[in-house]
């Protein structure tokens, strides 16, 4: 009796360690910039010429052991995804709807003649209320810490201009931070630069906290991973469930050569600078792969899930990259900044030990504010309150069945900004909607829709609104009630001093 | 039997649970250059000028609920003082015997014509081997953090220059960094000039990672606090013990009014510069009271052991504070990188609630370095191994019993550098010995000694020497075996290109 008594009470014990132990380890590993194509990993139904010139060994592997997502989506520029993802919320509920400045009060429209800028939280994102220009809102990293999570930022914030409350990651949930703030891009990725903390020439840009590196030839990336891991070892070692938001600057611009992995691009023929753009797809893959090593040797592999993904299209702007311009994303069309695919079609892997089937792609289209009830889900975190409405829908069920398929969701893209001087395909001033197949982009500048089938037209080269007036006008009809729903801030014309009316309404 | 048993085993339960409760929350207040009598607690036997000059009510509050210490010790500048704290190590022995430059391979020694630099680690401090010009050594904290405390930093590093692994306090055993680096003031204490962070004019001083206070009227103080506070709620809410070292920039130079204290000492008849300096201290002790109502409102009040301790003496070179330089400190002779009292003594207290005898103080001596094992005692860790011997020793018994005298216990000072430009009393090429109430002072430059009797003669005014001369031969004698014990550095003779001889050696 004695016996049985202690024995139920030890298999308490146990049972209780084992369900303790069973709340998964989260990674999201989000690079900024990255192109659908910027990969040896093909999102594609086919390898393509990018596909080719990048080496990116750690994607492949975990695209390998997990699942590909061929239509992730993320909004065209980094703020507005990295708000959505922290808080589920569309870009047309948080109105973060260009990136945010490092200096507060400041937003970043450039100018036009046609248009003054919409009335758009250009503060960012606030985890407190009262804060002009900002969005009050729950983060799921605060979920996730109140749920008992070790979390964790490292590299990139960018959530919220300096000045507020929202540009310190520990304000939004993370227990530890390494050199998150409101700067969008480094100064410098070298460590012999300081990565940009020279006495009398540091900008907005310095990346703050990695002085251990100051004057070596530490590259940021590895900079970044070496802190993360660090930090790690705390949770690690006393096996509390952690989320790590690894979140790196590559491969943001300045495209500066990563000396590791340089002659190796030259070798193959590409120029400097796309040689240089490798380089810094190389190190952020690196850093991949020594965090799966780092899985591995603490074997804690098979109870950790990691989270792959891009926050905007790959930049392909004038002036940045070789060659001709806006064709750095094919088969997708333009780039960053823009709302049709090369803007914001991203690259992203999940793995789920357990769960995803390995070596499997998903098809099944979703967007980034998704990612906040997934990982809540994912977290074992079921009743949770938040201040805003969360837009985003778990894709637990798709990673569990993979030939889920849902052709009804709406999702709705919304930059009524001049994010850049010159006008590109796409960029300043446009909205989009997808539904199935079917995705419908307008203009803002010009009041017009074009109408493709994604499916059929992945380059959204053939506009069908002319051949489809029916569909063209049912999702046009779609995005303005959408977009008048959440009463979305609009481009204000000059002429008038009104803004502008939302399409089709 | 059963109920025996499940009793017994519920007892056990609740037993491990109070034990791990019962150890106590560790916080070391330290501040940056504040002199003996730069607060209204008087920590010599009368009250002084300097004393009423300056409102110190939390101190104060401190004082009454712990013991003060009249004869507590650090060495005259920052590095030595916060690496022999760190590692339990006299400065003899570390061989940081200057201030660290916050750029590696810099030797911060003023140019001479009759010395060389000596052979001293400038580059601080190292956690890992092999890096040139550092001390390798274990720090309490990193032993703490192995015990299951939750260790943080909160405010100025210090410990090693940038561009080494010591400049950053996540590898000295922090779980949790707030700016701590390789700089060693601030450049400046507003929000509004965003601590330094201003493009183009940015410094080695400026203060990472504040950058939610930008242009804000946040006091550099008060964002230490709000911020260590911050990192405190991780610990606080799952119960772990916790140690912070709270150590602030202030009251080192620059002398930046805090608007919020500054028009009371205008008042009060201060120039301004000297009001200045006035509110510095009184941000600093508003930390510490809003500290210590923390505590109180989180109700771990009672088991939270507060040190509170300078780095060094009071700035008192020509420049820096008004009126005659170098009787800032008075009745002490001399401040800031002096061997005599002023640049040494500190105003420490100490409150162990259940330990310490209320309101009393503590005559014996002691020193920086038995922080170390001091701290390390209360926290109940006894067997650790250290890289370094350790020459700090546990002033714990003072706590449990503040007659506790020990008048043959030997200190030493030494400081073969050029610290500044201009010699000053005690300033440059100095070592100094204590033992019961004699204390030898010993210039390098002329090879000569001063005698003292600190008991009768605080100030250091009368030279005993010539009256004393078999105690004088006596602790040079001792001085110098301590110091080639140790191989301590010494000045290279700028003709000869040789360390000066140990003296009486």
């Amino acid at each position: 009796m004695i016996k049985n008594i202690l024995l139920l009470m030890l298999l308490a014990v146990s049972a209780a360690g084992k369900a303790q132990q069973k709340r998964p380890n989260i990674i999201l590993f989000l690079v900024d910039d990255l192109g659908w194509q910027d990969t040896s990993v093909p999102f594609w139904e086919e390898t393509t010429p990018q596909n080719r010139k990048f080496h990116t060994p750690a994607m492949e592997r975990l695209a390998k052991e997990g699942v590909k997502f061929t239509n992730a989506y993320a909004t065209p520029v980094c703020t507005p995804t990295r708000v959505s993802l922290l808080t589920g919320m569309n870009v047309t509920a948080h109105y973060i709807t260009n990136w945010t400045s490092p200096l507060k009060d400041n937003p970043t429209d450039a100018a036009d003649k046609q248009f003054l800028p919409p009335h758009w939280n250009y503060n960012g994102l606030s985890p407190v209320a009262g804060v002009p220009h900002t969005v009050h809102a729950t983060t799921f990293p605060q979920l996730l810490k109140e749920a008992g999570y070790y979390t964790i930022h490292a590299g990139k914030g960018h959530w919220a201009s300096n000045g507020t409350p929202g540009s310190n990651p520990l304000n939004l949930g993370f227990l530890i931070n390494i050199t998150g703030n409101g700067a969008g891009s480094p100064q410098s990725y070298l460590g012999s630069d300081n990565y940009g903390n020279l006495p009398g020439k540091a900008r907005w840009q310095a990346v703050p906290g990695l002085n251990e590196y100051y004057g070596s030839d530490t590259f940021l990336t590895e900079a970044l991973t070496l802190e993360a891991l660090k930090a790690l070892e705390e949770p690690v070692s006393r096996k509390q469930p952690f989320f790590l938001n690894m979140s790196h600057y590559a491969v943001h611009d300045p495209f500066m050569p990563d000396k590791r992995f340089f002659q190796k691009y030259l070798d193959k023929g590409l120029d400097s600078l796309e040689a240089a753009y490798a380089t810094l797809v190389e190190g952020m893959d690196k850093s991949l792969g020594d965090i799966m090593q780092f899985l591995k040797a603490k074997k804690i592999e098979h109870n950790t899930i990691i989270l792959f993904m891009s926050d905007n299209g790959g930049l392909s702007n004038p002036g940045y990259r070789s060659g001709t311009s806006y064709i750095q994303n094919a088969p997708l069309r333009s780039g960053k900044g823009s709302v049709y695919e090369g803007g914001i079609r991203e690259p992203m892997i999940v793995k789920w030990p357990g769960i995803t089937k390995a070596g499997a792609a998903v098809k099944q289209y979703i967007i980034v504010e998704d990612f906040f009830p997934t990982i809540l889900e994912m977290a074992g975190v079921k009743k949770y309150k938040t201040l805003q409405h969360v837009d985003g829908r778990s894709f637990v069920p798709v990673l569990k069945n993979i030939s889920f398929t849902d052709n009804q969701r709406v999702l709705v893209w919304h930059s009524p900004n001049k994010w850049v001087q010159e006008d590109g395909p796409g960029i300043n001033y446009f909205s989009a909607i997808r539904q199935g197949d079917w995705k419908l982009v307008y203009s803002m500048r010009s009041g017009t829709a074009q109408l493709f089938n994604i499916k059929n037209d992945i380059g959204e080269n053939t506009d069908l609104s002319a051949a489809n007036p029916q569909k063209t006008k049912e999702l046009l009809n779609l995005l303005g009630m959408r977009l008048k729903n959440k009463k979305a801030p609009m481009p204000v014309d000059a002429a008038t001093g009104m803004p502008l009316p939302y399409p089709a309404q």
